[in-house]
């Protein structure tokens, strides 16, 4: 059992930033998400686009800000639960929760801040028959660790960002790479599409298109696909691999969260907005694109605005006779759970003589 | 008359901040400050200190926040009226709203948003006799330009950064300077202390101390001062000036915005949070560490925030027929009055054969 201060559930940008604040009145938190790694949409969506309206940054690639965002709470040593998805949520008597995800994880903590965007991200699946079978067993919609797929026989088909770009990584990596993709124009970044087709003149990708994946073999794992080119479905190409990669995108889904009990209204979480951003169920807030209120704006700016007043009203809830004072990081430093602390240099007072 | 859309008062981060969000909009800003620069208190008090909770910085000096956030406007061409107090406030029969300075200067806006921070910075004067008669006239609190005192007399009176860091500035500007404080000892960054004993040592900077300007001198204009060292009045030393500058801090007044009309609580203007951060007065909005709610905290990223949802409604005061689809910056980019245009690399549709 995972025990923590706040539970966090989605660790994108607001998410994140809720660990620093958090972090600032010496409370821990602990992160969930479905994704393999923290960020978001930022860092699994768009990691390589600009962001113009994040204060301060004239423009921020999205994937830098998540790694700002996390050197600014690693004093706060956040514990992260990567690649499961919140599932269930049980409140006990003295009020706190248990949080288990879709992998039987546990989590228990008095507060839990939804964080979760526009969803946990569920990957577009093929229309296959006995693709449920090879799930993780063959079959990943998601890379998690391309060193998995390293000297191994890697089918990948889409025809986007995603497609390209891991087909151009793994190139140096698998075996043997084949994309498939059901036309011949690509949509991406051109240089991703004109590295693909400079791998392809090398002879280090297999490029087959227009080409569908319409068969899964294989006993107990996946052991070669049916590509068709044509309708003649006795010109189908049999293709031994060990993994077969759909990357047809990622589409976020409110998931197992719209059955906890909270008020739903146009798939997000209604919240308080005249305090706290706290949702029906006392100790359960939701902050960032997740929620609504009225005149809300999905903007990450407003999620780290909401991330704080969640903080302390969740202070507040902890320590109810406790009086917090705001010290601002300015005047007060930044002390870290792990020993650092950050100030501004210090004035001296000194005579000159 | 100045004529914008929305009228800000106060150019700290949360007044600059809004110039962004409007100009999203399409609406133009103008703001106004009692300082001689933009920024605020970031960079009237401490541009050279690290702030640590500004979103995606782990520290950032307060001075560049404010460069950063006047370049991330810069497309939004604002206007300023800088080193005037907003004084008076007019509701004409349109809705719309004159405001006018203590100089005189008039703007009329149909928005008007209060940032003013913890109010408008006004100097701690020392008290002297006839004080007001040179104001403005040999004596200023707040440097606006620094070359007004090149080649010319100045004394400074003050022990701390403001006292120490314009008397380094100026050494290399004003033909004398001189520093008077009532200790010994000085309190600010070290190098700074340093700096000073430095100059002092090397005849570039008359150091006087323990000691007090105890009267002012001259017909029209200051001609000089009398320090005075010890408890004998025989004993004072008379100084001949172009300038005496004493720097004993500012100090925050909500000043006329008080007599305004707006509900105030603890020096504070009450505002709807449950919406869009107006005050009582319709079209009249208080944005930053100048408002109150219930649970305000007076933060930065906050105010970023309020100024977000602020423009909005501001809009649709303003087109109470247009709905604005509302477009992510990594998606619609960002158009400058300018004509400038930023916007993420744009995909491209590309066979690969």
């Amino acid at each position: 059992m995972i025990k923590t201060d706040i539970l966090i559930i989605g660790a994108g940008p607001t998410g994140l930033f809720a660990v620093f604040e958090a972090g600032l009145l010496q409370l821990k938190c602990h992160l969930i998400d479905a994704l393999p790694q923290a960020g978001g949409q930022c860092s699994e969506i768009y990691p390589k686009k600009p962001i113009y309206d994040i204060p301060g940054f004239p423009e921020v690639l999205a994937g830098d800000l998540v790694d700002n965002l996390m050197e600014q709470i690693k004093p706060f040593q956040p514990g992260f639960t990567l690649g499961e998805r919140a599932q269930t949520i049980e409140k006990l008597d003295d009020g706190s929760f248990i949080v288990t995800t879709n992998k039987g994880t546990k989590h228990h903590a008095p507060i839990v801040a939804i964080a979760g965007g526009l969803g946990s991200f569920e990957p577009r699946k093929p229309l296959l028959e006995n693709l449920q079978k090879y799930e993780d067993n063959g079959i990943a919609y998601i890379i998690k660790d391309p060193e998995i797929y390293r000297d191994k026989r890697v089918v990948i088909a889409g025809g986007g960002d995603s497609a390209l770009d891991w087909s151009i990584f793994l190139a140096d990596v698998a075996s043997e790479v084949t994309l498939v993709h059901r036309r011949n124009e690509f949509r991406g970044a051109l240089d991703s599409v004109e590295k693909v087709q400079q791998l392809k003149n090398q002879g280090r990708l297999n490029l087959i298109t227009p080409a569908e994946i319409v068969g899964l073999q294989g006993d107990e794992k996946l052991e070669s696909v049916l590509i068709r080119k044509t309708a003649n479905a006795a010109e189908d190409i049999k293709l031994k691999v060990d993994s077969f990669i759909p990357l047809f995108g990622l589409s976020p889904k409110l998931g197992p969260i719209a059955d906890w009990g909270l008020e739903i209204e146009k798939n997000a979480i209604k919240v308080d907005n005249t305090l706290d951003y706290q949702t029906n169920i006392p100790g359960i807030y939701a902050i960032g694109d997740v929620n609504t209120y009225p005149g809300k704006l999905k903007l990450i700016l407003c999620g780290f605005h909401e991330a704080t007043l969640m903080c302390q009203s969740a202070y507040q809830r902890i320590y109810p006779d406790k009086k917090y004072v705001m010290k601002y990081t300015t005047v007060g430093g930044v002390t870290g759970f792990d020993g650092s602390k950050k100030e501004a240099p210090k004035a001296v007072v000194k005579s000159i003589n």
